[in-house]
């Protein structure tokens, strides 16, 4: 992973792109995620509002940049105002996530990240969600990770196993999922002791942003704050032990250990 | 962290150098920790025989390369056929570590780590060492991560707080422990389920190599193989998660909890 590293300041998991109108529209026809879309301010022509119509059908962010910018990120030189970060995996739906607890009849048990952006730690709690016996993972649309090639590497393989969701809102997707008869908890070092909370029965485990933590907005969405028992002297554990490590006494309270 | 790589190959974990043989050997007798030393090979006149009894009185991994590499390496391109590679952090002995439970009245709790390779990881471990309040962390001179800057960032500081001891021979390390009163737990995917085990007690918690886990030999001188319960379809965890659920198992137990 070290070694693919470039220099350029852009790294290898963006590297993915498809540029120019015509194969930009067929990405977006053809059924492709795009995770996100660079388009040049200010273009109005023809193609490029079909370009960002798809777009909006699609709930895919775009980005409006400078001719220099786009010119930067071109691997092709051939641009032509329009280029779109594609994924190499296919998103799920929350709907396949409970689909997936259904189809074991286990009681739902999901992750969901609040803007995780080391594609690193996504790798890693993909991996715990799989080995936890997680049913999906759910991503946020803005400021995360999306799925690249170091987050599947990093996930060990397990990113084909696990259905991994991209929402808009995470607000949102919790209240979809608590009509679904989900509970939520979210980590953050205020909460109840995770040793003293039930936290058995279909679960969402929210876990934060590897520097601000979990919004306030999603936090007050959840119906429990836990924290994991901290003795030392600095603040916090690297979000994807943290995930790791309560998702684990999850696995041990529905495991009925004590 | 990203931002920092280079195109070099050469990682900046590996940019702390000093070359040329006076300031090498200054190095030495200032009592820098010198983690690697690489020097020319076939190279026996005076001043480079000193630097090697030096490296010889401090168990120094001595590399012995071409020109070309040194050349390739150098950043100062006069390195006289030698350069060693310097740690800004001071290792602690096996004695600080215990020394440091007895201070807080504590049973020891040291996590040992068998070659673990990526510096992400090992300041991830230092880190949960940190918070789930281990008196300290060994790692092998050998085919480990040193302590450098990328691994004091990853630690989040913690690098500040946790002594960590490098040892020649992680076997010997644990003979040694052992006759202190402690007790071995290795982490393996063969073992006893970690929650029908005891793990209160002076405890050191034996994680290994990314790759290749635990080697045989350290393996066998540990008391008891522990596992994490693992539900899904890929073979394991990521080891910084991994250490943290354990080291939580331990944490959990010594607190009573059930």
């Amino acid at each position: 992973m070290k070694k693919n590293r470039s220099n350029s300041g852009i790294e290898p998991e963006n590297m993915n792109r498809i540029e120019g109108r015509n194969p930009v529209l067929e990405a977006f026809r053809a059924g492709k995620t795009v995770d996100k879309l660079f388009v040049l301010d200010g273009c109005t022509d023809g193609a490029v509002l079909s370009i960002l119509r798809e777009a909006k059908k699609h709930d895919t962010i775009v980005n409006k940049v400078s001719k220099d910018r786009l010119d930067q990120m071109s691997q092709t030189g051939v641009h032509q105002g329009v280029i779109a970060q594609v994924s190499d995996y296919k998103y799920a739906e929350l709907d396949d996530i409970l689909e997936n607890a259904r189809k074991k009849g286990e009681e739902p048990f999901i992750i969901l990240l609040d803007q995780i952006e080391d594609p690193h730690n996504l790798g890693a709690i993909i991996r715990t969600a799989n080995l936890a016996g997680a049913h999906g993972v759910v991503i946020t649309k803005h400021r995360s990770a999306p799925l690249t090639g170091v987050v599947a590497k990093a996930s060990a393989g397990a990113i084909n196993y696990v259905p991994v969701a991209k929402v808009p809102n995470l607000g949102a997707a919790i209240e979809e999922l608590k009509r679904e008869g989900l509970w939520f908890v979210c980590a953050d070092m205020d909460g109840t002791v995770m040793y003293d909370m039930d936290l058995k029965g279909p679960i969402g485990l929210v876990v934060g942003n590897e520097g601000s933590g979990v919004s306030r907005l999603v936090k007050e969405k959840c119906d429990l704050v836990a924290s994991i028992p901290m003795k030392g002297d600095i603040d916090s554990l690297n979000v994807s032990v943290a995930a790791g490590v309560l998702s684990y006494e999850i696995v041990r309270q529905r495991l009925g250990v004590n």
